[in-house]
């Protein structure tokens, strides 16, 4: 490192003179490349965004201004400027840095949430509490992107500093055109095709721009105007994505907008394709599906790619449809869909569910709307941390009446929930799944009326009573005498076998059992519950308001008082690290769980 | 009734010649006046749209061009149009016509919620639906406010207009001006400032008008041009909210937005004033803590009246926000003031808590910031019906880590709710309380380490053992045999006394407790569970992931196994109905609840 050794605050950014940024910023985008290569991570947006954050920090006195990234994703350059540099390479590992703000990691990062949209509210509350403190020489400055101005809550703080825009506020518009996809309608396209002055007296506010986002001086200078004046101002830059890597540029932009580690000089992944994933399954199936069915229509809020949507995209042009980063209109409109007689099918990331939770329950729940959800990333993200764990769909899903959930394990059971989900007209349904590949399905010994399944290890046929049709076995069969019983979700199934497994050998009685569909409970879980001495629940979900809690509230409704534990993610924000880091340091792993389950009953 | 009397169905109301139309608007005025003035319900609102709905009817051909209401409370005069004249005398009441559209009513009634906004998004999918379905001759109409344009997600649906203007999709923009208070802000503004004709361009699809909206021959040939041309068009409408009823005009406009009943001639109300209100304290304490911190701001989305802002906003111009129909942003802009600094209190009917579900989780938990959230309307609220009874709220605030959340029960715990929650700096804190009058404050026997208070009747001080010094009442002094232990949350604490009177009265120990902090679940109250025979939990939230579950849970972390009964409501949208009957139906009484736990402890 050259003059980056050097940077250990803003202030040292400030001291260079301007011959030596050109430099700087090669020297960030070198940096960029080849760590991001290695660790994976959001590579295109920081590439496109090192002018720019340069010039923030020479122009504004962070953190006394503060600096509010919108979708977070894009503070690499802000982090490595403020004196993050040579920690980057434990980028988005465990006890490493963070791949969005973290208010831990320094006085330079204020908020965290990586979901869009967010930061011109937080940017408005901000400056109305410095005017009502008299901090009149503070400028808060939001920087966000044209994809992200989509979002309602976007629109919302735009009408707030309509009335109010006497405030020191500097909102910067990073346009690339894009939002992971290419950006979709409205005041965004507005200011992507005219240029932010030609919409400024729609806006209400005084707007600089465009501005050439990779020219430095150009940016000092309109930041620099901007800060100035005192008043709330948009700052409208055009940036390339990935700007300085060809790799990362155009056309492959979505490629890298994130990205696993890769050869750096190619662009080939380091380690080995991954095998089927979840994803894919969800997109093969949906179109198989989509072939039969002239009804289903796909709808995602500008993930196609990342929900697995698309080759339905270009199979079924008619019926795919992209609102942009709107998840309230993808679950509103999905109810239009269905009251106009189509079958939609809303595809978005576990976490973004909250962003739509008055939706889905008053627009399609109250209506009884015939709407599929499916929840890629539910569960354990890993690296993404906190604000991209799908560890509250669970506990959402069971607040609505009606809505039927799947927790699916592998490939067939995701292309069987997917198919039932879809034939159900009743109501809306949910089916939520994991990042990442299938797992090798697990046996299954029997099933009980109600889809509810005792699984059996592969290397175990002898372990437990074996029937030759197993769709008749009752619940006496399933578990003979009272037993532990350990009811694993979706993809804790594996651990729940291991759990059994575990127990067994230290010579407690155990039944593991699954069910596709968790939600109603069936009742035939809750027959299994009475007869148990234990129940034991593992899922990937937090614990309030999980299945747990739902098996639990069936069981007692029908006066089935058996002992019920836990086995979920703690109610807490969970940092990033791997998802097996994660899943062992929540002690979901089957033989720990085995473990304090023995420990518990030894001492009764 | 003269012409009200004929009229059926919309093709009646076709069926008349122009010259009929007037006295058919003022029939409908007088049945309007009369009706609601005797029932109580949204009387502004619809005195405004007589003309316009008239129209609509006329060009329009419902249920094949579906008509979708933006907040279903300006529907009356539809209901009056689509054959349900006759039932207008059982608005709101249990089992009579509801207050909002309704499907179970009528064919002509699409959606049913009454949040705010919502209506483009549907509209937008029920257009698509009838393109990809070839039925091209269909229209749908969707009638919003200029106070629910401030909303996100009418934002989110305008966007996608833009980029697909070409299905036959007419948006009724009712610019009256207001939400329930005056309009704030952005697009509303402009278009209610310089006339929709002016902003067309903006919106990036053809717009009508301003139309006078209570002049029928105007308003039925905008409609008819918007209709004609197959095509996404805005008809820009300006009505007076209350016109033709001089009590509900002009300044007078927010009293008759929703009125009880009241004298038709007067105004004034035909019941006594009720006594002192939740909303009422919930003020008058802000106020009070708002003179000695000045750090304290008042946050609402439209809603202060209703919430009980009227005085803090006059006495505290500076230290009060109104955003507008904007909950999303009410939410992350008080994480902003907080980060600034500021101590906000965001005040908001419970059932719109769903709407920013996202921003309490992520932009103000995550970030651990002050904020205190106070919801009105908690539990049920009566005549409103599904959308807006406050019964999700525990559950969603069980999700949150790290959130504390009170239930208060009466004015003095509601006072005491909220001078803790304002003096909590290590993150948000809620503060939920139902609608109506605060109740006589029941008697508290002894409270035990952390907040937990054991109850007992006024009329029977020799019950329970008594204690001098309450504070150190042990768990052993308050359930000094095992007993069963009747929790009460919030205004349910009444319920939960009667209970345990009730069962005492049958020979079995029971002990009532209450808590007014209740999660985190006090370690007391799990001490308590541990030496009970029985644990019933009553609240007026729903069952799943409510406070039941949260005490079950947090008893199960502990080894505790005491069996444990929710008493709560049922996991159902509810209708309409008085408070006092949807508690009673849900088996919501003392009484009720000690023999269902009778009879079940008879079976064992």
């Amino acid at each position: 490192m050259g003059a980056l050794e050097r940077m250990n605050s803003p202030a040292d950014l400030r001291a260079l003179s301007p011959h030596e940024l050109a430099p700087l910023a090669s020297e960030i985008r070198q940096l960029l490349v080849e760590r991001v290569s290695a660790t994976g991570g959001h590579l295109g947006p920081n590439l496109g965004v090192v002018e720019l954050t340069i010039a923030v920090h020479r122009v504004f006195s962070s953190p006394r201004d503060p600096i509010l990234f919108d979708t977070g994703h894009q503070a690499y350059v802000h982090k490595i400027l403020t004196g993050r540099a040579g920690n980057f390479g434990t980028l988005r590992a465990g006890g490493g840095l963070s791949g969005y703000p973290s208010r831990a990691e320094s006085e330079h990062d204020v908020t965290e949430s990586s979901h869009a949209s967010a930061s011109l509210s937080v940017a408005d509350g901000m400056a109305k509490a410095f005017e009502l403190r008299g901090e009149n020489d503070r400028t808060v400055v939001a920087i966000i992107g044209d994809g992200a101005l989509t979002g309602g809550m976007a629109a919302e703080a735009l009408n707030n500093f309509f009335v109010a825009a006497h405030r020191p506020l500097v909102i910067i518009v990073n346009d690339n055109g894009r939002s992971y996809s290419p950006t979709i309608g409205g005041l965004a396209a507005r200011i992507v095709s005219r240029g932010a002055n030609q919409v400024a007296g729609e806006l209400g506010f005084d707007c600089i721009g465009p501005v050439d986002g990779h020219s430095l001086p150009e940016l000092e200078d309109a930041l620099r105007r901007a800060k100035d004046s005192r008043r709330t101002v948009l700052v409208h830059v055009r940036t390339l994505k990935g700007h300085g890597f060809a790799l990362a540029e155009g056309d492959s932009a979505e490629l890298m907008h994130s990205t696993s580690a890769i050869d750096p000089e190619s662009g080939t992944p380091l380690h080995s394709a991954p095998g089927t994933t979840f994803t894919d399954v969800f997109g093969d199936e949906l179109c198989a599906l989509a072939e039969s069915r002239s009804d289903i229509v796909a709808v995602t809020a500008a993930m196609a790619g990342p929900t697995g949507l698309t080759a339905f995209a270009e199979r079924f042009q008619d019926r795919f449809l992209d609102v942009g980063i709107a998840e309230q209109h993808a679950v509103a409109s999905a109810s239009g869909l269905a009251l106009g007689g189509m079958h939609p099918v809303v595809a978005m990331y576990s976490t973004f569910l909250g962003r739509a939770f008055d939706q889905l329950l008053l627009d399609v729940a109250l209506l009884g709307q015939p709407v599929t959800f499916t929840l890629d990333r539910a569960g354990i993200t890993g690296p993404d941390g906190p604000s991209h764990h799908g560890m509250w769909d669970l506990a959402l899903a069971g607040i609505v009446p009606g809505l039927r959930v799947a927790a699916p394990r592998d490939e067939p059971t995701l292309r069987r929930a997917l198919r039932e989900a879809t034939a159900h007209s009743e109501g809306p349904t949910l089916v939520r799944y994991p990042k990442g590949e299938v797992p090798t399905p697990a046996s299954i010994s029997a099933v009980l009326p109600g889809g509810v399944e005792v699984l059996r290890r592969a290397d175990r046929a002898d372990s437990t009573s074996v029937v030759h049709d197993p769709s008749r076995m009752t619940t006496e069969e399933a578990i003979p005498d009272p037993a532990v019983l350990i009811v694993g979700i979706g993809i804790m199934a594996g651990q729940a076998l291991d759990c059994a497994h575990a127990l067994e050998e230290q010579g407690i009685d155990a039944v593991a059992a699954t069910a596709l569909w968790v939600l109603p409970v069936p009742e035939a879980l809750v027959e299994l519950a009475g007869r148990a001495s234990l129940v034991a629940v593992i899922e990937d979900g937090a614990e309030h308001g999980g299945v747990g809690s739902s098996i639990e509230a069936a069981m007692s409704s029908r006066g089935v008082d058996t002992p019920l534990r836990r086995f979920a993610l703690p109610q807490e924000f969970i940092n990033h690290a791997s998802r097996a880091e994660i899943l062992r340091a929540a002690g979901l792993d089957g033989a720990a769980i085995a473990d304090r389950i023995a420990v518990e009953r030894s001492r009764r």
